[in-house]
């Protein structure tokens, strides 16, 4: 079961000819969720062959154009193409108003539903049977959310040949996949270990551009496996970080260690760097797994047993 | 003094990997005039060096988002890189009012004069002392207009050698300059050839996307240099082109024939052909003098004599 993050523009507000605005593209078990859709995202989805049809929901962080500028382009693609399913579009503010000012709402062919963020703490935003959504609260000089996508707890999977062994019903299968414990037909406790191995690990991945330094955020992402956070500056440039609300690539490996994320992209670089070298060590110093994206880079999750549930 | 056309974009309504949408800039002696302003033009610029801070006036052919939905990013990243000059945007139908849904005026720091245009027939737009821009209306979906962009005529240049030979004043150069007759001071006239050479010849560009096929527009275009011609689909799909209001390669290429251009280049290739080797030869057959446009083609217009002049 795929959960791949495909880095489709790395660059800040004003793109250059190897960096398009702020846009990843998250495939969780072949669903794509598109986060942030900077001017372009529907060509970098052309030029890295995602089809964007399987896309049903955007998530944009906040209404700054290097963050949803791309917008108007996807809703008429997706049009032309004879879409006719509903796409979802999570956003603060008034994105909803803004689009049809635009594009002409009866030149639509499907439906969009707009869900507006305006909350002041961590908010569930999307659950399916297997995934889960979450939208809380940024630092920048607009209103703006950070994501968090995650899989739901797995269940246990049954051992094959402790089916026939036990003569397990499937009542039984489902009580041993939840971790119950079961007593056979004698009455007698029989270890989870020799019915079932250990769940796969949820996994999961948060996307937090653009923000100051906060260390509110730190609960929201404790223990997630990749964490994209915005590192706009170096920290030569801290007190232009501060003004405009933006992180360095220092706060951004501190917020990661803080948070014990398993691993750190950095991004939404300043032009200013045309090498962010100097930006990725500046993070490694404090957070060693910390990798500056480019432009088409893909960052799978693999599926992992979680061992010390044993 | 350059006379240079840069294909930004050659694709149409869905932009594939290699074919960004419409997007045309053309450099007359170093001033730089975008046309159409398709998704993506900010990064076509940049790819292609072309210094979009020296773009003082962007002709939008029609509001379909192909061919305008680049405007939002090139008018904030001009803010964001200190922009003071004023801007002039020229364009039917509401594009002020579409632009300011989108960017909140004050936060832009130029001023945007909205160019208005809705008339329906032959009209100048903008004149400076050596160029000419007019805008006439095209037959399409919505209310579009085509741009023809000439230089004005050149003056005779005087020959170095004749000012000390015939005591020539400063009048006398500038009347000679216009090619009038010079009398010497015996009264004796004197051959414009032996006192100038011809003027340069006065080049032309004009460009018609999106269009279906009509003669209407011949006379504006008459003997251009280049003329650039959307050619969306080929004879194969005709219908297909009268129904949706585009020309097919044939199409540009009669219209090219007909108005005498001295070469003609197509572009806006629906998706449907990956490969446009099909449409060219159409073309050629009534046109032999045709180019099929790619994303980063250039095409200068060299400085010639008008001998024929003498």
């Amino acid at each position: 079961m795929s959960f791949e993050i495909t880095i489709l523009g790395s660059g800040s507000a004003l793109p250059t000819s190897d960096k398009f605005p702020s846009a990843h593209v998250l495939n969780i078990h072949e669903r794509f969720f598109l986060i942030d859709c900077g001017e372009g995202t529907q060509i970098q989805l052309r030029k890295l062959k995602i089809k964007f049809t399987k896309i049903n929901h955007i998530f944009i962080s906040h209404l700054h154009g290097d963050h949803f500028f791309g917008i108007f382009g996807i809703i008429s693609s997706l049009s032309l193409l004879g879409r006719k399913n509903d796409l979802h579009i999570y956003s603060p503010g008034k994105l909803e108003k803004i689009v049809y000012s635009v594009i002409n709402k009866k030149d639509i062919g499907f439906n969009i539903f707009f869900h507006r963020l305006e909350f002041d703490a961590y908010t569930t935003i999307y659950e399916s049977k297997r995934i889960e959504i979450s939208a809380f609260p940024l630092k920048h000089r607009i209103e703006t959310y950070g994501y968090i996508f995650k899989e739901k707890p797995h269940e246990r999977t049954v051992i094959k040949e402790a089916i026939p062994k036990y003569n397990l019903s499937i009542a039984d299968i489902l009580q041993i996949k939840k971790g119950e414990d079961y007593f056979d037909r004698t009455g007698q406790l029989i270890s989870s270990s020799e019915l079932s191995i250990p769940p796969k690990k949820s996994r999961s991945y948060a996307y937090c551009s653009d923000t100051e330094y906060t260390e509110q955020i730190i609960p929201f992402i404790e223990n997630v496996d990749v964490l994209y956070h915005e590192a706009t500056f170096g920290e030569d440039l801290k007190s232009t970080a501060k003004e405009t609300k933006h992180s360095t690539a220092k706060e951004a490996a501190i917020i990661a260690k803080k948070a014990n994320a398993v691993s750190l992209l950095i991004g939404h670089f300043s032009t200013r760097y045309k090498n962010t070298d100097s930006l990725l060590n500046e993070a490694k110093t404090i957070f060693p797994n910390t990798i500056a994206v480019k432009d088409g880079d893909k960052f799978n999750i693999p599926e992992q047993r979680n061992d010390f549930l044993k």
